[in-house]
């Protein structure tokens, strides 16, 4: 693993760019341009942050295209961000996971299966009848539930709940204290009092999920609550009980889902987006930030607002509202000129 | 407990349905209408879902009035609600609890007072002064502070905290790393600095209240923040220090009441709906989705919109809204053809 | 430390106060006006509170200028706020700590460096290479990554997750659950498959900080997302990855901040507010409970709505939505009577 300082040359070699200017300089760290001192290296994704390069501190850049000419040490690529998760994949350090093997301060029941080669750290429960696959990472203070099933390559943080019954594919990982199969929020009424539905199902999470922390995802009443593969899911959002969501959807920080919502494949949500109860998204669907879905939507479609509408009419209706002000004092205006033509009409 | 597959027959039997059609039928899940198959049951709550029956693959079907006749074998029951309930009740495998006593892995204080019968699971905590009374089930990794008093029949799911002095009552459920007695967010400034204000108090969490996970309920300054009884709550919710809450409520995933925030008897907030600090709620309110409530709001009533106010009003303004562009657009025609009448009038 | 019951002499000694009235009144408890008993002590904090103090039933009343006079017993101080601090500070019963030392039941590998005088709870695990410096206090479950640095006098709650290499302040107080150091939301596709992009980088936790329960603090993907001195945050708040944020800021409960946006100090957000991805606050600047920043905020200024704008003009959008409805009403008789006016013109 390179560590830093590194020279301008020994980044080029690590992300396949050129160097322009003097290979040997050498940073100290990758750094914004705005804070970017002589002994940092920063970068300009786009044309803008280009320009502004030229005001930096920085020692060195990695650039595509724009500028065409620096003071600085350029480090030219073809793709600015793919260089970028280059070298922070070169940089970043190993990560941190428990010791193969069982940690003597883990509980795991002796009818749980465990993998021989799983890293179970300490403080982590196994219960009866579930299953831990080949190479997991179950972090310190993770907890497992009975008959849960963890999947090969499937890092668990710590203290992530997973929920008895609960099913988690291949290569899914779960940020730190979140919970998955916790019972929905179902109820019905019996004289004046709530009864809570019980929750026959469970929560199926498939192949390469990523999901944050303090994330909650609540079982099923019946049959699963299930997020398809590839779906990568941000910090303290809530999916409710018999959520369907698709492939390779993207939800931000704090979005919640309602209970029966359904997601096509490949859905965005932005932060703290919202979809109502048994409403249903389609493919490519795009929910902007702040913005509360009460009614399907088709497939491809873009939405914002509260209630959500088409993001188009959404910004004109936005720019039409900061003039309603002004709005208000042209109608009355306008009212007074009518009336002053009518009296003089009466005349 | 039945296990699936069941035939209709045995199904009618649990839910107090009668047969129409084959009841030797078999099925093999409880699923929604669009995904079931031959070999499913599945349900029509309404009347539009009876109609949409027809189309569905479904071996088997629980109905009320609607559909009078049907290929498929129906189970005609009085409440399809009610049904599924007693159909989920019967087939729920039972709940995951620890063993009766103790868990090796566990830590309780000499000076706690633990129930015989109650179940403590591995990693749980109970601290000094504490008591968990009788049948009490103390999830794994739930941590329970000094003299905090866990009630009978009360559940704490995995890794949940219950502050020092807080009290939670009889046959309570909270939901996996769900925190009950944080410090609130309440500071004063002096010289520059912010203080944390020291929160003397505790929470009290009377009988029969639900839950959900993740969920915040900061202690009081003084006195006690409260939680009345029979009140459901959801994953994600914030409840401020010295709020307090009536019987019966219902709060959805992610809500929000600042400090000192009072709701009646029978209140319902939607999801990410909030309240402001000091705000009251009066019995039986109900707030829609993404609403934001700024000021008192009588009992009975309906309120919408961020700032809330009435519901009624509130849909009038969002409709109004999505015409604003167009509005504008009508204006501007309307003061053209005055400044015609304007200047034909001065000839 | 004085306990309840407490006589009103006794009280205006801990907060410096003058009793008006009879000094030997006792009181069990501080509780609101509306709620206070004869045997209650409460507190009023403005002039209108002062005047419903006439209809309380309290025993004695904290006061400063208002009101001259009273039937019951007054303490008359200068500052009713500080006077609470005083009190509650003197009520308060001490913190719930862990004992000096580690506990038995915790898990300190033998290449941390903890000091003698911390206090480390059951369920602790502090992993290699960190270091837990004096007098720090490590509640019940608190888990503590590789290389991470806890610093004096700081206080992580029960189940805080401290991320590997992350470095807390002093005297830092981090709320129960909480995780400081996930990974951030990040991705880059490949072939229509979403890739995390690796975060190399840590958070950093500066001196004084406060964070209440359940929120989230996401690592840099380069450098460190960073926490001013002084900061307080409140529970539930999700803070992405390069977030900066200055000295002395208040985030209210389920604020979001995006990816590398920018707080200067003493910026106040009220609760759930949210700021975009790269944008920047600049000092003193608030956002109104509920807004959504979505483009740069110059320093002192006050921003409302969603998308959030200056908050005087966001007042009278709001109040010009309201009379929307009217507003309709009137431009469609205004355009009824030019439509007269103009046909009697042709006339």
């Amino acid at each position: 693993m390179p560590i830093w300082p590194l020279k301008a040359g020994e980044i080029a070699e690590l992300i396949d760019g050129t160097v322009e200017g003097d290979a040997s300089v050498s940073v100290t760290d990758l750094v914004g341009i705005a804070e970017a001192g002589p002994e940092h290296l920063t970068f300009a994704a786009d044309a803008r942050r280009a320009k502004s390069l030229e005001q930096s501190q920085a020692g060195a850049a990695i650039v595509a295209e724009e500028p065409k000419e620096s003071e600085k040490t350029l480090i030219r690529v073809d793709d600015v961000q793919g260089a970028l998760v280059k070298l922070l994949a070169a940089i970043a350090p190993p990560e941190d996971v428990p010791a193969e093997g069982v940690d003597p301060a883990a509980s795991v029941s002796p009818e749980a299966e465990v993998a021989a080669d799983a890293r179970i750290g300490p403080g982590v429960v196994v219960s009866a009848g579930a299953t831990v696959a080949a190479r997991a990472v179950l972090c310190a203070g993770a907890l497992v539930g009975p008959k849960a099933r963890i999947g090969e390559n499937t890092r668990l943080a710590e203290g992530v709940v997973i929920g008895g019954r609960c099913v988690v594919g291949n290569r899914v990982r779960i940020g730190p204290n979140s919970v998955i199969g916790s019972d929905g929020f179902g109820y019905y009424m019996v004289n004046g009092a709530h009864h809570l539905v019980p929750h026959a199902g469970n929560v199926v999470i498939e192949d390469d999920v990523e999901i944050g922390a303090c994330t909650c995802v609540d079982r099923a009443k019946f049959g699963s609550t299930r997020i398809g593969a590839g779906t990568k899911i941000d910090n303290l959002v809530q999916i409710a009980h018999n959520v369907r969501i698709g492939r390779g959807c993207l939800l931000t920080g704090q979005v919640g889902l309602a209970g029966s919502a359904q997601l096509g494949d490949y859905v965005v949500l932005g932060g703290n987006a919202g979809v109502r109860d048994n409403v249903s998204l389609g493919d490519g669907v795009q929910c902007a930030a702040y913005s509360a879905v009460a009614a399907d939507v088709p497939a491809g479609e873009k939405v914002a607002g509260i209630p959500a509408g088409p993001a188009r009419e959404q910004i004109r209706i936005v720019t039409a509202q900061a003039k309603l002000p002004e709005l208000m004092k042209r109608l009355r205006e306008l009212e007074a000129k009518v009336r002053t033509l009518e009296s003089s009409e009466d005349h």
